[in-house]
Order: structure tokens, then C-alpha cells, then sequence
């Protein structure tokens, strides 16, 4: 039994209780194929095989490498690519094996590279109000048309209202959803196809219009979503050391090499956190005296999925005890 | 002869001629021993080389895991690890193996660490005004004669200050860095030893007290150190794909989970950012209508260091041509 003691830091643990307390609300919430869970949240296939096993046979994926990934792990019963590319090949050999790889489209350049690539199936991937991909609503029955043309089969619609998933009150991101979701139930009479795929953990539990939600976050979470009420825990941090103390602030090596930093700062237990430089964190411990060189701290990162990127593995862990590793195996491109 | 449209997005690109420039820039200004380049910036032993072939043979590293590429790419005359660690056990390892590492020490537990590990020699890291690691500067000569009791060789003294690598306009961040190196020389004088280490690519051309400055990010460069006016080029860009195209904005496949954030947005020539999500970046051409799906586009890093951290490889290039793939072999600890 490896205890945390001897782990190397930086090293990202996933606290195991509060892993199975999250999949377990989510799968009862959006039970089997409700859910599409988005694999891009913690990049990591042993991970996958849990919510595979809570149920979820389908999943949603942001790059060819961890549609790759998901394959190689024997995960690629129902994988979509919820994303455009412009060259697919690598997909179109991954479903020439066998494997079934829906691929996102919002232009004819990427319908032409779904079929160039020898992909089957797509989605019509429709912008519901936040300014990235996505065709325009009015547009996606005639996108739909082209592809069918060209050879694909056209499986449905996707969209997400990323800008609402940190809108509060909840009532009032009922109503904007709402509104999202009609553009996309607009889109999907025009394009037809079973799925309406749309969501995240910000909105799983408001979004009643998708018939799947691509949630990923409510696994791991972290301190942004962490602020919404969620029912879901706080399992992802990164174990550090503190190497050094002076007075008044104290400073622990897990910097911005092993945060993700774009949602801010990290979070301290008990501290407040001063800034981060690449392999460090300087915090104020709220009480003067109580941190030590030595003394191992856990951070938690505002942000999941740039967070757990940065990371060769994930140990699973209870307490002290270092129960498994997972290696975070859907890295790069 | 590969091209870089050839080349899978995002993928981290090192423009040749930029490269040489910088590299032969800081040569010239501080020659040989005057620097010890600072390979966190990179992480890569092939640009490492690079600096060797240019006159400089000693290294800073921040991370044990660079320390050991280092001596295994046969670059281990003279590493300082200007960190600290409270397990050393690795680095004792390399030691008697016949590499040369000096540690970072700023405490009696991390000179405690440095014997039990092994080592031989270290340097009393010194708070010259940025709160992050290093002891007070008046108690730098006990710590040192604690390590020498324990039977280490003391090489002198370490501080960074890093507090003043934007200081503008130049006379004040002159005048800073004076105060700061003057608590350097102050503590050097208790300590002893022949190493005055300090500096960085914002204070390189200031910094004339230090005996070695250990700049890192001149040879590759980022929009932050741009903006200073330094005799840098920017040599770094993540070369992306442009996957779809809106009325007002496009987007390309390069995001958070290729960029390094902490700094802020990065620059895309000739266009506004709005944002970045995990893997995309939205941005406002200048031009509209000048942007095609497919189009490729390079995206210039805020904060070159936690970039680089994020990829696998760099490639060399000279405009469209890839002349090299450089790993990026140093990540993780």
C-alpha cells in the first residue's frame, strides 16, 4: 500500500469517495444514454471505464488523439468527435476497424472532410448563441441535405450553450437555456436524425430539451463549478510540498505547470493565495505558524480540464492511501 | 522536406532565423559563464544544445525531471537546480554517477534534505524581494555555515528578482535591481563561494552585479517580454487550423490546453482575441472575409514558459519548411 507520503509532487489526486458520489448522482440523474459524458474533462480512459460501467455507453470527445485513445481502451462502441476537423483520416481509419465515430460539421470544407477522411456518420454542429463553432440555426437543414448528398449519415444535432453553464439564478438559466435549446430544436426539424445532444455540467440538470447532455466537469469538478451548488464534490486536487516558509507567506511546488490558470487562481484550504510562478504557489496560511517545510498541502485548481492536461497520471486515492494509478492517456494531438 | 501544413494542429513551431538571433544576441551579451540558461523556458535538451554550442555550459533547472534529462542528454557539467526540494535522493543519485548539480538551499530542513540525498554541493537562495522562496539576507551566512558543518560545498548565492522582470521605464528598473542585488552582495559576503546567480531575460542587460544571469525565455520570447522592447524576436507561435468561420468571428483549434494562460490572452496577427476555451480560440479578423476555414493561422503565446510545458514536440521551422522536430523531453517532475 503506497501512501500518499511518497508520491513525487506535483501529483494530481482524484479523492475516490467523492469520484463514485459524483458518478452515482449523475448516472441517477441522467441515467444511461441521458448522458454522454465528455471525456475531455479528464482525458484519462480508466476514468472513462467507470462511467462506462455506471451505464454510459456513449461518449463525447474534443480531439482525434483521445477519439484514438477511447478506441485503443475498447471504449468506442458510440464516440462522437464534438468538434470540427479538417482532416479526418485518422477517424476514418478508427471507423474502417470498426469503431463507430460521429464527427461534428458546421460547413461544407468540413463536410467535405468528414467524407474525404471516411467517416459515416455526422452530427450538425449549430450555434446556439456562444460565439465558436456552429452553423447558423437557419442554415443546418441545408447542411444536413449536403452531407446526406455526399453519403453521410446525418445522426442529428448538436449545440452548446457554453456561455450559460455559469449563469445564475437558476431560474433565470432555465429561461435562457430555453431559448438556446429552441434554436436548436429549430435546427434539429429542419435536420432530423435521433440525437439532440447538447449541455454541460453547469446546465445538466436545467437542459430538459437535449435528449443527451454532454456533461465532463461533474466528475472531477473544481472551484469554478464548485461555487454553482452543484451536487456534485470537490474530488480533483494537486498534492504539493511546501519547500520553503518565510514570514508571513509560505510556498509549495505546484505551480503553473500544474494548474490550469485561466478561470484564476487556485484555491488554499485554510490560506490565501498570494500567485503562482511555474513551479510555485506563494499563500498567507490564515494562521501564522501552522504551515511547515515539508508539510504537504492539496490544492485545488479553478479549472479541471487545462489542469488535469498538464499531468502524466491521476492517482486515485482514499485519505492517505494511494489506491490506483490512472494515467492521464488522452493527452496531446 | 516536410511542410508545415502537413504538420497535425496545434502544434508548437520555433521560427529557425529567430531562434539563431536570439540565441547569438544574448552571446554576445553575456558570453560563456556570464549565463546560465534557464531551461524551464524550453524544456527541450535539443535547444539546450543550441546554448551549449554557444559558448555556455552551466544550466538552471526548476524541476529534478529537468535535472535528470539534462545529464541524460549529456548536458550535465554544471546544472544548479534553483529550487528547492526536501528530496533530493534523485539528484544524489545523478551526483554519483558523476554529474555536477548544485541545489537551492534556503532553510536547515532543505540543507538536510541536500545531505540526506547525496549531494555535494549547493547555493544559499536569498530573498532579494519577491515573496517566494529564499532566506532573509542576514541569516544567509549561518545557513551556509550549517551546510559546510554538514559537510557541503557552498558555491555562493542565489536570488531572483523576479518582481522586476516588467519594471518600466529602464533607469527605474536599474535602480530596483540595484536594491535588490545589493541584499545579494550583502548576503555573498557572509556566505562566500564564487557564484553571484540572479537575473533573467527582463533584467539580463541591467543586472551587472550577478556574477551569472539565468535568463530563459530570450530564445523563443512571448507577447509579455515583446512588450518590453527587448533586442528579442518573438520566435515562438502554436500554428493552428482554422475549423470554422462565422459572420463577425473565427475560430481555430488552439486553446487552453495549448497555451499557457496566466499571462492573459494570446496574440493572433492581424485580429482581436475574445477567448479561448479548452481547444479553440475565438477571434475577430481585422479584415472580415479574410479568414477561410482551413486557413492556417500562427497564435503567439502570452507567457512562453507553461506553453512550451503543454506539447510533446517543437518544430524547427524556416517560414513554411520544418527543418527539425525537437522533443520536448524535460516535461514533468
Amino acid at each position: 500500500m503506497q501512501i500518499i507520503d511518497e508520491l513525487t509532487t506535483p501529483a494530481l489526486l482524484v479523492e475516490s469517495a467523492a469520484l463514485e458520489a459524483n458518478l452515482a448522482t449523475m448516472s441517477a440523474a441522467l441515467p444511461g444514454a441521458r448522458l454522454r459524458p465528455h471525456i475531455k474533462a479528464h482525458k484519462c480512459t480508466a476514468l472513462a471505464a467507470r462511467q462506462r460501467a455506471a451505464g454510459h455507453a456513449g461518449f463525447t470527445c474534443a480531439t482525434v488523439r483521445e477519439v484514438e485513445g477511447m478506441v485503443a481502451a475498447g471504449l468506442g462502441e458510440d464516440l462522437m468527435l464534438a468538434n470540427e476537423v479538417l482532416d479526418a483520416r485518422r477517424l476514418g481509419a478508427l471507423v474502417a476497424d470498426g469503431a463507430r465515430v460521429t464527427l461534428a460539421v458546421d460547413s461544407v470544407r468540413t463536410v467535405e472532410a468528414a467524407v474525404a477522411g471516411g467517416l459515416r456518420e455526422v452530427i450538425i454542429d449549430v450555434n446556439v448563441g456562444l460565439p465558436r463553432c456552429g452553423i447558423a440555426p437557419d442554415r443546418a437543414g441545408a447542411l444536413a441535405g449536403l452531407a446526406r448528398e455526399r453519403g453521410l449519415a446525418v445522426r442529428g444535432v448538436m449545440g452548446y450553450e457554453g456561455h450559460l453553464m455559469m449563469v445564475t439564478p437558476a431560474d433565470e438559466q432555465t429561461r435562457l437555456t430555453e431559448d438556446a435549446m429552441k434554436l436548436l430544436l429549430a435546427a434539429h426539424a429542419d435536420v432530423g436524425g435521433e440525437l439532440v445532444s447538447a449541455g454541460g455540467t453547469g446546465t445538466y440538470a436545467r437542459n430538459t430539451w437535449a435528449t443527451e447532455i454532454q456533461a465532463g466537469s461533474y466528475a472531477l469538478m473544481d472551484t469554478a463549478y464548485g461555487s454553482l451548488g452543484l451536487p456534485f464534490q470537490q474530488a480533483l486536487s494537486v498534492l504539493g510540498t511546501v519547500i520553503s516558509v518565510s514570514e508571513g507567506w509560505a510556498v509549495a511546488n505546484v505551480g503553473l505547470k500544474s494548474l490550469g490558470m485561466d478561470h484564476g487562481n487556485p484555491t488554499v484550504p485554510d490560506a490565501t493565495v498570494w500567485f503562482c510562478s511555474d513551479e510555485h504557489i506563494t499563500f498567507a496560511p490564515d494562521t501564522p505558524g501552522s504551515v511547515r517545510v515539508g508539510d504537504r498541502v492539496r490544492v485545488l485548481p479553478a479549472h479541471v480540464d487545462p489542469t488535469v492536461a498538464m499531468h502524466e497520471a491521476m492517482y486515485l486515492v482514499d485519505g492517505l492511501k494511494v489506491l490506483e494509478r490512472w494515467a492521464v492517456d488522452l493527452r496531446g494531438w
